[in-house]
């Protein structure tokens, strides 16, 4: 299984909210049965009822709302883009659940769950390069293994 | 917000046992102050302390296992790859949640839950290009907008 991740499926209870949103933060997709799809770089989001895709993939269903177990994170080129994103996520619709702040590792993050309640961490961290097209390139961490 | 995805965090109930699961997979990480960061193309997959994960970001924790709606999407050029994957991933200790079969869509894919429950579908989804560097390339779909 070579490491890498084709799509990210966010389960919705209400697939025209959950477009409008992404859609409010830049994140335009195409929507096809049902279905919408983001390219978002080599691989794509796809916002999907949240009920179709827990028996899509034999999942049990469970409580909805509350935390997943999963964090997206976004990483951008400045302290100033985290302010941004969080506020447009707010303006979108967005709950802020951390506002933006110094983090224990010395960068500066802030956090937000969408209308569905999936967590975005939107961090400028400066011990990680982001690429010219926003790829995240991890550091050789000192200690550890290859 | 540019289209993009940094970091996708499972959050963990064992560090030690979700680093085995993915290392037996192929997904080599780097693990320092208690957590696994994998390289997965322009990303990182990171395996992190669930409690940790959701007091960082600040998510209420909520009840553990179940589905999270969340699913993680691994696609493969052929079936007899998603066979094989599917089968490397029972041998590591994941729970099959779909058997490999033909899709709604005429693919072919199975799913699994890690040990933390996190959902992987494998797919072949003979719609969607992989670039030479599994890049997974969105088509344009019929009536969808842009």
């Amino acid at each position: 299984m070579e490491p890498r991740i084709s799509l990210v499926t966010l389960g919705v209870r209400d697939l025209a909210r959950a477009k409008r949103f992404y859609a409010q933060l830049g994140w335009h997709g195409q929507e096809v049965q049902e279905t919408v799809f983001v390219q978002a770089g080599p691989l794509a989001l796809v916002l999907w009822d949240r009920e179709k895709l827990a028996r899509d993939s034999g999942a049990a269903v469970g409580p909805t709302g509350g935390f997943g177990g999963i964090v997206l994170a976004h990483n951008v080129r400045s302290q100033a883009e985290v302010d941004e994103i969080v506020a447009a996520a707010r303006d979108a619709g967005a709950t802020v659940t951390m506002p933006p702040a110094t983090t224990f590792y010395g960068g500066y993050a802030g956090a937000f769950a969408d209308p569905d309640g999936h967590v975005w961490e939107i961090a400028h961290n400066p011990g990680f390069t982001l690429a010219d097209d926003g790829s995240l390139v991890l550091p050789r961490f000192g200690g550890g293994e290859p």
